[in-house]
């Protein structure tokens, strides 16, 4: 360990990217599968960047491992010549973590996509880095169980990605963030060590828990093979409705009511501002489920396990609102058509906003008591500083998280003003989508001192060698050695 | 930083105890309240202690601080004279943890009470590490919430010990270990560094959330000064039962039908092995809810929202198990009397298991469908190395989780034949209670060399000079610099 590299092998000029490439193939010659590995102009442009518009250098090498053992020799070669590598799963990330950067290789996790039988006594299922959202959903489905997390891009984002990043989606409210759904984990760390905990049990408070670093550690602390991952009790019955509401306080009312009401059968709760609202109808063309003239809009879902009383419940824990006016307008899913329907609304708003050009977006949480504040401090100050500027609002209420976006020329100069206002209202810059490289500029606006050193400790701790997804999350003093000092 | 102690400062001779201690008092004079500490006689046998038997040395010194400033000041000071430092929250542990060793000065965080007013829109409340649980439960309730955690020592046991020790109990099966209520924690560094990140936000995905490194870290990382905690809606209904049934086997379909048929609003799953069921009986002489002539006995607990229902949904699947058999004999609780006489049972297990002398206990975790396969080997196993040894068992079936005590006067032989059984089960050797000082000679043996080595590397990155609950979960290798070769 330690900041120095060891170049006593190498046998290429490894202080060049080309030459230090080229001495890791020879390293790894044999002891990984070739046919696995890309190079040159056989790395597709794909491997270029994630779900953000941007594209980042082409990595020179792709490294398509099947197995922890494959991984653990790519890294140990790497760390030992002090190789970045940038880590990609379904490269579904909105902030930049998947980039590749200049003189990086890639370690893609795409090939193990081994997904175990599922344990219906223990309700787990351990699947490798490489397997999408979807498959473990189907795979739960399959012997009645559910996975707790949903996403929009559940058929491309991978096991892997969604623990290095800490998922969260649209049933957070009631199954907890992805954190909550791993009992376990492989990981493989910078030097090669193989870390596997994947036992599967609900409570062992043997040692630290070191899973827990690697989930939202976004690949920069270690890389995480496969994942024991927990499953619920398929819910028996499942509603949703879609309400008209006269304001944000009243949404914040409403979700107030129905998990008092509801309890964990509040499965979750969407707000939709009024322009997205008009956006999506326009861009679907859907039949409105209620009239385009509220002030703000809701979808609620709930999932039970009572069959005969859940509709009549959930229906009546509207109803309620709607008499003590918290909703003015309701239309709840009478079948699966239409609760698929609704939904399809909700997923429109993220089409809708992709549908624009100039966009810039956050995905911020607030405190719910201060979000109505925070919102009028944005209006003021976006449209002060861009009087063109327009805003589109929708997002996970229930967990006080909103996708918060803004068609702007002046990207850099909106963002500054949105996540300092973001931080003045004692929020986080990012809810779910994580720092990576796009965000790093605001983490130290909103964590102390103190923290940002004892993450920094923590890299040092892992990764000594600054090799795993470099320039993610914050920077590193160069060389590493100084900050041991 | 690093294994170095600065002695710059030092006036008195720092290389023996008493001048060491001295030294520190001379140091942190006039800046922390000196009548908060207690030295020499005025440390009562309390310090000396947690739960078990057992009693460690007299702290010389027992520091009482009222802030985190203070607790800052305290690990400061101890940091730079490489004092150790032993971490006491309500000394209700199970594993030796607070069990203060020679040489080591107490920080117990018995002085910093205070609770914040619960936030009722957002369901969270802040409570500083010397609160009990039980004070946090009646706060919540007092607002129409519910605080997911309940334990036996919930009058003594205090958040902060309950944060750092990853706190387990009867709810886990609904709602998750300590781990999951904890939005947020300030913790205090070995060199004195605050980390406060009390937002309370549940979704905050800015940078590497640092709180998961503490919860469960058994004060080896860091002194956890306060905790923003998750609220849930508090049930409208609640009702439990008490099962007789032929077999484990039996309990584990009635936990699986249970599961499925009530999702979240099963709240607890714990059974009560024959022998148990037997003492218990005599030692209350309670009424027997159901006849002692079964193989196994559960309590099961539905919490629900739906008053007009719950009930009558928890009779249904209860008596859909006694028809198939599952269930042989069954009283439901129909008044808040009988309920709480159902639970008197459960906690009168504990009593009668302290009743006994010469009682090793053990707190393990097993797959269930490992379990009955660990019981005929402990079982076996045990009775060739003493004959005369008696097992007595009962624990959270719903989360693999059994107490499972052997009465011998062959403690280690049968700790260490127990213990290796469990391993060999893939299962944990502490479940909830910790590793402490009592159990880190198992430890290597259930986490690989590598896991090992990463836990050492987290405490190198967090307390460098070993000086916070030292000796705790593993030992360090010593001098410390020599870890960082």
């Amino acid at each position: 360990m330690g900041g120095s590299i060891d170049r006593a092998e190498t046998a290429y000029d490894a202080s060049t990217p080309v030459g230090r490439h080229a001495e890791l193939l020879r390293r790894l010659d044999g002891r990984i599968d070739r046919k696995a590995m890309l190079a040159g102009d056989d790395v597709g442009d794909g491997y270029r960047g994630d779900a953000t518009d941007e594209r980042g250098e082409r990595p020179l090498i792709v490294f398509r491992p099947s197995s922890a053992t494959e991984v653990s020799a790519i890294l140990a070669e790497c760390n030992r010549l002090g190789q970045p590598v940038v880590v990609q799963g379904g490269r579904t990330g909105l902030a930049g973590g998947a980039r590749p950067r200049a003189g990086e290789v890639s370690l893609s996790l795409e090939r193990m996509t081994n997904l175990s039988a599922v344990d219906g006594d223990t309700a787990t299922v351990v699947a490798e880095a490489g397997v999408t959202l979807q498959s473990v959903q189907e795979a739960a489905a399959s012997r009645g169980l559910l996975f707790g997390v949903d996403i929009g891009a559940r058929g491309t984002s991978t096991v892997g990605g969604n623990a290095a990043t800490n998922a969260g989606g649209i049933r957070v409210l009631r199954y907890g963030m992805y954190r909550s759904q791993v009992l376990g984990l492989e990981a493989v760390l910078a030097d090669g060590s193989i870390l596997t905990s994947l036992k599967g049990l609900p409570k062992d408070n043997s040692g630290f828990d070191l899973n827990q670093i690697f989930v939202g550690s976004e690949g920069a602390l270690g890389v995480v093979t496969r994942a024991c991952l927990r499953l619920h009790p398929a819910p028996r019955s499942q509603a949703n409705a879609f309400c008209g509401l006269p304001s944000l306080a009243a949404a914040v009312a409403l979700l107030k009511h129905l998990r008092a009401a509801l309890g964990p059968s509040l499965s979750a709760f969407e707000v939709i501002f009024p322009n997205v609202y008009d956006g999506v109808l326009s861009l679907t063309g859907a039949q409105p489920p209620v009239a385009a003239s509220a002030g703000m809009y809701a979808l609620v879902e709930m999932q039970g396990q009572d069959e005969a009383r859940d509709q009549e419940c959930f229906s009546e824990a509207l109803m309620a609102c709607y008499q003590s006016g918290i909703v003015t307008d309701v239309a709840v899913s009478g079948s699966l058509r239409e609760y698929h329907a609704i939904w399809k609304l909700r997923e429109a708003a993220s089409e809708f906003i992709f549908s624009m050009d100039h966009v810039s977006g956050f995905d911020v949480s607030l405190p719910l008591s201060n979000m109505q504040a925070f919102l009028d401090s944005a209006d003021g100050e976006i449209a002060a500083a861009d009087p063109d500027a327009a805003i589109y609002i929708f997002g996970h209420l229930g967990d006080g998280n909103l996708h918060f976006l803004v068609r702007t020329h002046h990207h850099e100069r909106i963002a500054d003003i949105v996540l300092a206002v973001v931080i003045r209202s004692n929020g986080a810059i990012s809810a779910e989508h994580g720092i990576g490289l796009d965000k790093k500029k605001w983490l130290p606006l909103c964590r102390s001192a103190a923290e940002m050193r004892a993450m920094r400790r923590l890299k040092t701790a892992f990764d000594p060698n600054n090799i795993l997804n470099p320039g993610r999350v914050f920077d590193m003093p160069s060389p590493v050695a100084s900050e041991r000092a």
